[in-house]
């Protein structure tokens, strides 16, 4: 942490920071500047709301965190990259990409198992489905929940894929859990605290989707939420990000594959269909994150769009889906990967 | 719902896309232009995600959306301002400002009675304290939890004034209720649709922050899920959207008062608190809030920021808060409010 | 300037860090950290590109920035509050609030005449008027050039009051100087360099538009550019900034104000029209800009919105701007201003 | 152009605004709605600020455009691909991936020879190099104008590379005219209408770069400039958007290249040195950006980045540019381009 003081503190304000700083159990140390002074406080800053306060104290300008406020998330503390199995015979991190497809939302047996069998045929490895929608209008269609979970795993029984799903609701992790094989946390639910800390009480994968406005740095702190429950399987997701811009949903931030990769030894999946928001655009962006390094896509699969319950015009349809696959095969071959 | 067809969609497509708005219960009406048809879908659009979808079908080339999806929440619905007993003799939505006041965390008893007195004596109506925090490192202060909650209680005794304080997780939603006499949700939990279809079924009111990323609308959309539920107070507060700009932490969005007063019926606060994470910029966005039109504040009030568990850069010293108060008082005035 | 060094980087690379640091006329300070060593530059950074340059070499983590880059802009410099005489007896940046309205483009003589004599009979100070407008589409009406600079200087004569004018051309820098007695530069130019130096070798007061993603770092940095050539009179005006927020055309940015003011001894300004981009928000808009300390507003006022060649929907009525007008007096008394 | 109505709009307000189309030369279509009604204006509403004032009318709730703003950029005007020829022999647009480098800023006769050869001989096929800098502080290096257009000239004699180099001031548009190959139009500068409409007049390629805050359709706008000038070789250039993310320089937005592709007939190349503002970041980037579909790249390379004048941290060393350029022309296989 680095304290800024102002120019023309005076002698006493530095001394009464300096003292203020031994209390918290830092070292202070002085760099006299030309037109200020500013203070290193050494020590391991990362509970450091505390050290955030001293901006409160006369002649204090501004205080400048220096080290990231993760741990178990960072790869200093690990550098190897994370493997997760996912189950057996199916791992996340390693060079086989992972693609898990499906519909936005659960609507029928015949849909989703339709779906399976379509995804797993052109090569996705779990299948995607949504049963607790957390929905902007609640007069939007909130989900077929508990009704839903029992038809993906009617899927995964006919399919063998294994199936990933939404939790929204600290009271229905058990109840998700009895189902999913990996429980996804959605982009609202990424400062959702408390549900954090109980999927990190769980022995389940966790797939953490980054939300709209939170910048890396917070992402990373939300999956220490997780790691710091002694839950260490996390895989993250980015899905876009909210900004000014109108043509797409929102803006996939591709470029956090290589910043998250300098960061963490998470595994870093996309979701390009919630990002773009239009079906058109998902195949490019799925190419694009492969290349860029990522280690699985997470992909919107209707079989058909024009009637889907939620999310319809970002759904690629099976044949689609499929044209899709054999080409990304190319790409993840450049890229060291297998599909 | 106005779906826009592509120049050059066939007459085929067009039939279609006419026939699915009819079967989905609406009446398509078509205008014929110079260069593409436009088709408007006549009938009550706002459980839309289902008109969303016609974007998937060939021919069609988006669909713009046309009235606002919330219904209670509208001045349409209602439009005569709503106002809230928070407790008998105090309410928020008419000419009386509500100022509510106090540390971002409970942290002992003397702190939150020394503060509750004083912010009492300056004119704060309301005391806040938080019992629960959602901070974005697991290794920050986490609140002091039901132990908080009593000190609360303990400080609504010695000065009077009834307390706001936040819940985070359904599950506890009951326990803050035993305590609280406004149930706060954060900006974080803006769309825990969980969270707040449980408050939707207090009867307590509801303080609802708008998330970091949640456009005016969306908002609007939060509010709607606790009205529909049945519970029709809800305190609307705007606490600073996330922008490019880091000089403050976040971005007021003052223009949120008109605009919200011109959609809706509910009293709309404000948090500059949060907004500029400066307490140096607090007073003057407090007097701005108040001359934009808003019912009521929500500020931060430390008796020693520099040592404060949380937030200390923001929160004003009892003596700033009176002093910002008194001018205040004058502003109110020519707003044509009490304080 | 503080050079982050990498966890783990060698005692080589923290020696060829502190030599380039002295070449390049700075004097290296390290403080020895439990996970990684930090290096303070002392020495005047403001000329610091180069200095972010040491983060490309082995080792070093990041190059975190101290001071702030400006100067002649900094209250750090120059402590008073900066009065600019816009024509002899109307000043800005004192108590007198300065009241600039007009409409968006100057569309004829009739217009700007009736304009000009109702917004002084309501108290404004200064006619404003666009002759050169720099429009998204080539197709828009680019406004009356020259022949509309001569209209603004009969209304000038009409009226009394002194013109504000926008030039977008350093071609066209002198030929605006001939009739205007205060040169805007609009948001889209706020970083159009060549434009800047050419203004700040004249000897007219500048005003000077934030852009739509422009910091306030960077905005104190555009006026640098005009001050550093020699003009002293540059004028701030925030008009709203970008975000996802779609119900305004931009996101006012009132929190600017306090910023600026602890920044700058500059001058700031406010033009709620063009950041709300609906009449019906304008009048609050300006109350809560003087509620917050702003020096002066600029406020779009056509006869005829409905009509009008531009920005029709953020137009004020004469009425309209007049009774705005007479409720933003109560409001200036209380902030300590005369209008 | 679609014209909502107020809820409760009076028959007479009606009946105002339609007459009012028809003096505007569209022909007003009215849909009856349930709760309100909608006119559709039908004609080419491409000019349409003058519409958008209809919002100022009595009962008039908000006007919302149905067809994008843009003619000669669309695809909708000219649907084949244009294919733009730099210098005999070398095209962009056609499958062909052109890929431009070079340092930020010409500092030295060594320094850009040295560089031209380097990237030449790794395979890049255009020269970049900056003469003219638009730098944020008047205090950094401003470029070395003239004088380094000459060496730029002597790079190309030495490397027999086209170049492309930034103009920023309409003044010197013949200036650097008679040195560059293509015309650079850097973020800033992507509203500077002057300066775009003198380029329209000119017989070279234009590069014209998205701005920090420019939305796809306002890019377009842009690039309509200078092709409604008569100058149909214009090259779009994504190079990162300004969002809240901070651990990137801008936020790349490679899904553009997809939206771009359906909108318009136009070349497009991204930068992402700029956008990430890393060096270890730009060749993932580079890789996602080809694979996206892409025409081009261009990427900033620098002998020695830890001494550049300018963005250092961005710049790639040759041997670091040879590596990705070599991996690069493996994605380019599976894109179908050649390199």
């Amino acid at each position: 942490m680095i304290i800024v003081m102002r120019q023309g503190a005076s002698k006493e304000e530095l001394t009464e920071v300096k003292k203020r700083i031994k209390e918290l159990g830092y070292k202070p140390h002085v760099i006299h500047g030309e037109t200020r002074n500013v203070i290193g406080a050494v020590g391991d800053e990362r509970g450091k709301s505390i050290l955030q306060s001293l901006e409160s104290m006369p002649g204090v300008e501004n205080v400048v965190p220096i080290l990231k406020p993760y741990k178990l998330a960072s790869k200093e503390v690990k550098p190897e990259q994370t493997v997760i199995e996912i189950v057996p015979g199916l791992s996340i991190g390693s060079d086989a990409l992972v693609v898990m497809a499906g519909p936005c939302s659960v609507e029928s047996e015949d849909q989703i198992i339709e779906t399976a069998l379509a995804v797993k045929s052109a090569g996705a490895t779990v299948l995607r489905g949504g049963a607790f929608k957390p929905r902007t209008s609640p007069y939007s269609f909130q989900g077929m929940e508990e009704e839903g979970l029992k038809l993906l795993a009617q899927a995964r029984e006919a399919s063998g894929l294994p199936i990933v799903t939404e939790v929204v609701n600290p009271r229905d992790v058990e109840l998700v859990a009895r189902y999913a094989d990996i429980m996804q946390v959605g982009a609202r639910n990424v400062q959702n605290f408390a549900l954090l800390k109980m999927l990190g009480q769980l022995g389940k994968p966790v797939l953490l989707k980054r939300g709209m406005a939170t910048t890396i740095q917070e992402f990373l702190m939300s999956a220490e939420y997780v790691l710091s429950e002694g839950n260490r399987r996390v895989i993250l997701c980015e899905r876009g990000i909210r900004t000014f811009e109108t043509a797409t949903r929102n803006t996939l931030d591709i470029s956090a594959i290589p910043v998250l990769r300098e960061q963490t030894h998470l595994p870093i999946i996309i979701d390009p269909s919630h990002a773009t928001g239009h079906a058109s655009l998902v195949p490019s962006m799925c190419f694009a994150s492969v290349a860029a390094g990522c280690d699985g896509l997470m992909v919107e699969v209707h079989p058909h769009p024009e009637t889907a319950a939620s999310d319809g015009p970002q759904s690629l349809r099976p044949e689609e889906f499929a044209s899709m696959m054999s080409k990304l095969r190319e790409f993840a071959a450049v890229a060291g990967r297998t599909l």
